[in-house]
């Protein structure tokens, strides 16, 4: 029987071994950490996660999305809080499109029943890994309990093990002419829990992504299954209002009064409840090659990014559609497959962090400026009109399958369009859906 | 007494234990390698080094430069090999100005001579850096002969191991927010020995660097003091004129008759000494912070660049110079040393990188380009007259202690104002020295 080995069992390692065992591969899965469904779930650095179409494609493809619908909760457009508590809406896409809410703890516990139940996969735990012979497809761990040295070979490696791949520290990085870089950005985040209320309901509306934006720094918050929220504070860790100034509770009681009174009206505890999670900061990992022997990267390991347009592990699972694609038109050619695999998806690694940084100055500045949201006001309505002549960004990257390189361009020559057509008309704000607009906007694409 | 430790007996960690000890140091050195003064130099990855104006200003600071001074062959200018093997020469300066040929084994030889009469300095060799405590200054090593380990606890630890430094990799690498990137370029390098005649003279003129410029490819060629030239080929990796097409003895010779005449008719056995030294890689390496604790990082260790200006171990040798005067500033208060040292330093490690693409180019494509003769000339010509208006860029590099920030900055300018310059005149060929063109230039510096 073919045998498969994948270092790590995230996210994709898990969904990744099922897609093998489909092929017939037998797997193994590596994982540094202690089996989280029987541990506590430890104090999350944790983002919740928004699926989406590309997602689901990639779930559903091998039969398992209905698993995780049980534990997704729709949100279906943005609500912005100003600073006087009032609430603006701005829907993610149609009627009937959606983004789902789904905890990283809960989400990645299924995952690894998914691997057992429909990948056959062994998953070990506590095995580091320290080395990797890539071209002979040989992972070398270390036993974090007991000390104790292996070394595994098989017929592929794929590693799965995330933004600090250990296979691609420790292995891929030593290759000559591999180039990698690891950029942190300026700001950092802290998680915040906003609990129930105390009949277990809601205390804001949970199917929208609830954005608290400050301009050079935001809250944001998803809702859970228990009534509670995870909530995020986006900041710069140095400079005015950063972290580096909430470091008593007076100051961050101060700070989140004056800053998000809505919230902190529901949560008047949060001075106590600020150090209940890390701080943690945020990289953008990209490299070349990512295949080398028998090996190769498979999500966060080859193309990690910053969290702000909630496509890192939707971008993962489409790693698994692409080279399962691949596998479809190569077999067992998996010299082919890799080149084919690397060559392709590189540019869309690239896309997904470009995206994202792209994002992460939308979120945090442009959702409360209301230029951008007559914009996206306009953008909507014409799109409506003219379904085959304009997709917004927002929708090609979270509800199609369109290549992320390809939306990323796209999204800014449509960017570009939009400046220029909204320049020509002095009243735009009272003939944003005139003929005129349209009129002009259809010139622009000619 | 206080106590530093040095890892990497290379040209930066040596003449750096001279400046230590200066200061009342206790040095010692850790080199992974054998002693290069009892082993044999090893086949050289190597390009021979030209010292400059900021390498010899570190060196002589203290003391030292009269001993390079003997090893050191002088290169007043460029001359350039065209495919008829007709020569074009180029002066590097202004009369009395050159940049000085060193072979890298030669030099490195001497600098560990110089650590140890002149720093007190205790090298030892075969030590592998495996880890660091960044913040308590504890260096752990292993040695490659018998596999002992040992750890050393000093004052301060610097880190001069180089491009693939130790300390950066198994420390630096592993700390939150550190940002890092490797980038290779798409040539590579292989070094050829032109040697001497059998009486022991030249074969080309020695007091010049000389190139073969082919556009997307190049030759170059220093003078060593016995009679040889080191030389080397830069040029892609893969396509057309690369180094995957040059694999056999046939195709190596057949391209140096056809591309390099005069060359090959110096070296006709070029296809047998063909494989006498490996063919590799380049790689600019960016990083930052350069200090943690009691750890800095200096010369290639913090800001390795590809070789293209002969400015990386002038570069590295300058770091000496500027951490010296920030400790004449701020005596023993290295935490306000090493934040200075990183903040004041980081652009300029930046700048020689930027600095060195851009020769690249110059060096293989534009140094044969009559537009870019005509425009140094002027640009020379220009700065005879007026030398407090205009320093030419390649002086501002090599010639002058002007922040490589400033000096790439400035050189952007300068050129922007040449081409401009030159545009405005259609006889520019004819009138480059001509009061109306010197002008038109006053006029843009104003």
């Amino acid at each position: 029987m073919k045998t498969a080995t994948i270092v790590g069992a995230g996210l994709v390692g898990s969904l990744w071994a099922v897609y093998l065992s489909k092929a017939g591969y037998q797997v193994k899965i590596f994982e540094r950490r202690p089996d989280i469904r029987k541990a506590e779930i430890s104090a999350g650095k944790s983002i919740n996660l928004a699926l989406s179409t590309r997602g689901w494609k990639a779930l559903d493809a091998v039969g398992v999305g209905d698993e995780i619908r049980k534990i997704a909760i729709p949100m279906t457009g943005r609500i912005m809080h100003d600073l006087e508590g009032n609430l603006t809406y701005q829907p993610y896409g149609k009627e009937g499109q959606a983004i789902y809410s789904v905890s990283r703890g809960g989400i990645n516990a299924k995952m690894m029943d998914i691997a057992e139940e429909y990948g056959n996969a062994k998953i070990f735990y506590n095995e580091k890994c320290v080395d990797v012979d890539l071209e002979n497809g040989i992972v070398y761990l270390e036993n974090t309990e007991n000390g104790e040295k292996s070394a595994v070979q098989s017929d592929l490696v794929f590693a799965a093990d995330g933004a600090f791949s250990a296979v691609r520290y420790n292995a891929m990085q030593k290759l000559d002419r591999f180039n990698y870089s690891q950029n942190y950005i300026e700001d950092g985040y802290r998680e915040i829990l906003l609990p129930a209320n105390t009949d277990g309901s809601y205390k804001l509306d949970k199917n929208a992504l609830h954005i608290w934006p400050r301009g050079r720094f935001m809250l944001i918050a998803l809702a859970n299954e228990d009534g509670s929220f995870t909530c995020t504070l986006f900041m710069p860790f140095e400079g005015e209002n950063s972290f580096e100034t909430l470091t008593s509770k007076e100051a961050v009681d101060r700070f989140f009064k004056k800053t998000f009174p809505d919230f902190y009206d529901m949560m008047p505890d949060i001075a106590d409840a600020w150090e209940d999670h890390p701080l943690s900061s945020l990289a953008i990992v990209r490299c070349y090659p990512w295949t080398h022997g028998k090996t190769a990267l498979m999500g966060d390991a080859a193309h990690a990014t910053v969290p702000f347009y909630g496509q890192g592990m939707n971008c993962g699972f489409e790693d698994c559609t692409v080279m399962w694609e691949l596998m479809q038109q190569h077999g067992d050619d998996w010299d082919q497959i890799f080149r084919e695999y690397q060559r392709l998806r590189k540019p869309d690694g690239d896309g997904v962090q470009d995206l994202s940084l792209h994002n992460y100055h939308v979120m945090r500045d442009y959702v409360a400026d209301p230029k951008f949201l007559l914009q996206k006001k306009i953008e909507a309505h014409f799109s409506e009109k003219y379904p085959d002549k304009w997709m917004p960004l927002y929708s090609q990257v979270t509800f199609s399958h369109i290549r992320y390189s390809e939306a990323f361009k796209k999204g800014q020559e449509q960017d570009a369009i939009m400046k220029k057509v909204m320049a020509q008309f002095d009243d735009i704000e009272s003939r944003w859906n005139s003929e005129a607009v349209e009129n002009a906007i259809l010139a622009e694409l000619k």
